[in-house]
């Protein structure tokens, strides 16, 4: 009989929104009446922008005849959305990022997934403490994860850096010798993030430690601060360390399209085992182009519509929908003296739980008194014990609604 | 600095399409006034049949409003195509698959190159030869290649099954002990079929000796013979020995839109390191909903329009128009004495290259005196030299210039 990859078995179960789904239809089976606001999962609810639905439905005609349609493209992306995303994302801001350095995909959650496929097996990986599941569980299905300790809630080989209330949700530097810096800014879950400065201390470190940093920034758009970076790339020597992720899905709605694009400088080296040096973008290109086929034609063209003036416009109104929303949430908590996280520059928000409740005590008291789904903090690793996280992909209605029922409860 | 993946280092250059199109271009260069004639790359050229434009026409305005949009959908594919998929591609034909057997995904290449991660870094992968060289790619990505021997073009613990005219491109059962066996019928690049008698000897071969078959069945919808099996699974014990990999690409004019799905049935098993039996479709349903984030709405809904009525007649036409052209491209060199293989089952005709002439010494003559671009068998593999490829997906105009041009030539 065949044998399995056994790393699969060191796997523990997707247990956070398992549960969180069980909990509620347990709830509307006791409650048949009650309306349930659900500010839990990290999906958007908007509409797609009028420029990304107008340029799908041309090229959807495109492809229906044959003097136009198109089949194979590059596996890395059109053209006509990479120069838009370097002359957009990057030059507009001054950063030099080439065509041939960004590979479209359809989802960030399968580039940061696939990325540690190119890396050594006996890479050490470091990742922030709460975590966005995927940068682990991809590492423990390749075999670096070490066993599962129950206690700690922690796998053995993994590096895990604390965030929480007493660093401000910035995490200090390992302690010991890592490869690959899983960090997400702004964050998911916390919403919270670094400044330049904060940012360049862990470039600098990268550079003095021989390490890469893999900088998940699928929630760049929702930054309103000017100190805040956008992408990694500002900080100087990022492009000789730093692989960059970023996501249409929050920005443009795309959490049902698809679309995504990784960045990765050609001055960024890694070594073989020899200790020569190799050119990261080279290894990426090679597992883009074998395992991946492209972006439907369709969803590029959409994408490359965002960065159309009407696209501009009409993703900026979107972006300033759910942070009103935050707002109002990271308001709405803090008049009742509740000790509330990001919402500033991210469309979550992270609170403590109020009386000592741990996070799925306090998961039961949000949907038993106020009929309101959200996420408890610990489903995202040891660190998120005590917290709470809401979401502002919600519409605007049930989102003071959540508001004021929050606001009648005894905390 | 962090050290890659060695693994990489042993990937042979993706020579084949890259040396075909520096060939046309020096040949354009030269012949500026040459009317060139693509039979090459494996591409489709009509256009998306209507059911599908309109399907996905309505899908974009759904998306487009806050009422109907979509957001994440289930990784495995939406119930309303796995349902059309297991009626009407498996119920319909009497195989009893079910929903959650099936796993919708963007292309049958990222399926059939991520589905060796499931399994042991030790297990023992069995390819036919010549081959589609993604089985091979992703296997050496993996670990389990091998050195690459020049002399032999082949990778030392890969097991190459050879198909030539002496087997009749059936290839013989493997000499020692593999795990898994990729198998790809209808054939690409040959064309060539198994009968449901040869294919029942490789479903009771991999169950007496605990092999899995992958079974690569992205030209299904170009059989025409009544004795090749559209499915693995119309073979008695295949539940427990096979997985299936099915493309709407080539059947639908899904190559720029991007969907196809996997059969991993709930009896196939494999074992874990104590010996302990796992059931391989968890592993896959935890791989795709960690590293996958579902395929676009708007391509799902266009690829469950080809099984309403109008669709399934509009994929009949496409499949008949390659299907004329295929017969025209095999007629025409057979007339010419040429030996010709495949274009009956498939949409592929592969051909013995005429007086000794080797692969690529054939494409030369076939661009310089004919203008017509195919593609080298020995790119394949090396069970493909003094082999040649040509594609019905041309317009039939272009095909039949192209059999006119080749029956001018001194063979």
């Amino acid at each position: 009989m065949t044998q399995i990859n056994q790393n699969f078995l060191e796997l523990q179960g997707s247990y956070l929104f398992s549960e969180i789904a069980k909990r509620r239809t347990k709830f509307m089976h006791e409650n048949p009446d009650a309306d349930i606001i659900s500010l839990g999962i990290g999906d958007v609810t908007r509409g797609l922008p009028d420029a990304v639905m107008t340029a799908m439905h041309a090229a959807v005609d495109e492809l229906a005849q044959p003097r136009t349609f198109r089949g194979y493209g590059p596996e890395q992306g059109y053209d006509f959305l990479l120069q838009a995303i370097v002359e957009h994302d990057y030059k507009a801001r001054g950063i030099d990022i080439a065509t041939n350095e960004v590979f479209v995909s359809d989802g960030s959650k399968c580039d940061v997934g696939n990325i540690q496929e190119i890396f050594s097996q006996d890479a050490v990986i470091a990742v922030q403490d709460p975590v966005y599941p995927v940068y682990v569980d991809t590492n423990v299905m390749a075999g670096r994860s070490g066993k599962f300790n129950s206690e700690t809630n922690q796998y053995e080989n993994i590096v895990y850096l604390r965030c929480d209330a007493s660093n401000d949700f910035k995490p200090s530097l390992p302690d010991r010798k890592v490869d690959l810096i899983y960090l997400c800014y702004p964050n998911n879950p916390t919403g919270m993030t670094l400044t330049k400065g904060e940012l360049k201390a862990w470039v600098d470190y990268a550079k003095e430690n021989g390490c890469i940093i893999l900088f998940d920034s699928a929630y760049e758009a929702f930054i309103t601060e000017a100190d805040v970076p956008r992408s990694i790339y500002e900080i100087e020597g990022a492009h000789e360390v730093a692989i960059e992720f970023r996501s249409f899905s929050k920005t443009a709605g795309f959490t049902g399209v698809r679309c995504a694009y990784t960045v990765v400088p050609r001055a960024l080296k890694a070594k073989d085992a020899s200790g020569n040096e190799v050119t990261v973008a080279d290894l990426w290109n090679r597992r883009h182009t074998t395992k991946f086929n492209g972006v439907s034609y369709v969803t590029q063209r959409g994408a490359a519509a965002i960065y159309s003036p009407e696209g501009k416009r009409q993703i900026t109104e979107l972006v300033d929908y759910y942070m009103t929303n935050a707002g109002i949430i990271r308001d709405g908590l803090k008049s009742l003296g509740l000790q509330v996280y990001g919402g500033v520059n991210a469309p979550y928000i992270w609170l403590k739980t109020p009386s000592g409740l741990d996070s799925w005590s306090f998961f039961d008291k949000l949907l038993g008194e106020a009929n309101i789904v959200g996420t408890p903090g610990v489903g995202f690793g040891q660190a998120g014990q005590g917290y709470f996280r809401l979401t502002a992909f919600g519409s605007r209605e049930n989102t003071e609604k959540a508001v004021e029922r929050i606001t009648k409860l005894s905390l």
